[in-house]
């Protein structure tokens, strides 16, 4: 069949070349999913958000879960970390704030769409950006082949 | 900036063209992503599994989330459908979920991967098909088209 699991190795090297999950999190037993940019860094994934629905329920319910795959032909590859969620205030985390800012930076596809994204709801062009981090507490992936046999 | 909200014409629109959709459940305030076929009809989205951490968790739990997301170079649609699960069991639901079965027969790849790959953990080949659906609560989506200026 042509299908294995991951080692946690190969899970964050695949996490290290992606630039898009997806985010869990729930509140009152709802769940609720949205594409953000991810960037793993040793046992955090950082992020980033405007104030809304998926920041206003992690601060409730700091459980999260990031699902992240690829399906390149007949290769298919999915890796999902459970974690919880850390907001990188200011100041007391202003050094590890600017850090995710820095590790962000590079990816600037989503930044730009997500934070544009808000504007165009709130109407407010200086909307704070908040810079976030999962610490992952689990990490699992499978990758397999297409086999018609 | 090139970000619009979509109706809900144009996000079922979208959701009867994509293949493959996120699915987010939550049990004790842990949410949990996973890949999945995805088939709109109506107010329903149809699926299959077999048995494991989602189906246990939504029997559980049947508050659900789906998640759809396409990246094609600069533009990019993201639509969220929030509802309810619900297991299409024999006998009581006979003709759904043969109908599920045929509306998801006509995407094959996923369908095959996702057995295998219960059957991989199970070692148990004739492991049994659940087939669900996801009664559409809400829906809403975003377009978007990158910008420099």
């Amino acid at each position: 069949m042509g299908i294995q699991e991951m080692s946690d190795a190969e899970c964050r090297t695949f996490l290290r070349r992606v630039q898009i999950g997806r985010l869990g999190c729930a509140l009152d037993d709802q769940p609720y999913v949205v594409p953000i940019n991810v960037v793993l860094e040793e046992d955090y994934l950082y992020s980033f958000a405007t104030l809304g629905q998926k920041v206003e329920w992690m601060r409730k319910n700091p459980k999260v879960c990031v699902q992240v795959d690829e399906i390149a032909g007949p290769r298919w590859v999915s890796v999902i970390a459970t974690g919880r969620y850390q907001e990188l205030r200011e100041p007391e985390l202003t050094i590890e704030r600017a850090h995710a800012h820095k590790l962000l930076n590079q990816k600037q596809r989503w930044w730009l769409n997500a934070v544009a994204q808000r504007q165009l709801k709130s109407g407010d062009e200086l909307m704070e950006t908040i810079f976030f981090r999962i610490r992952i507490e689990s990490l699992s992936g499978l990758e397999g082949t297409e086999s018609s046999s």
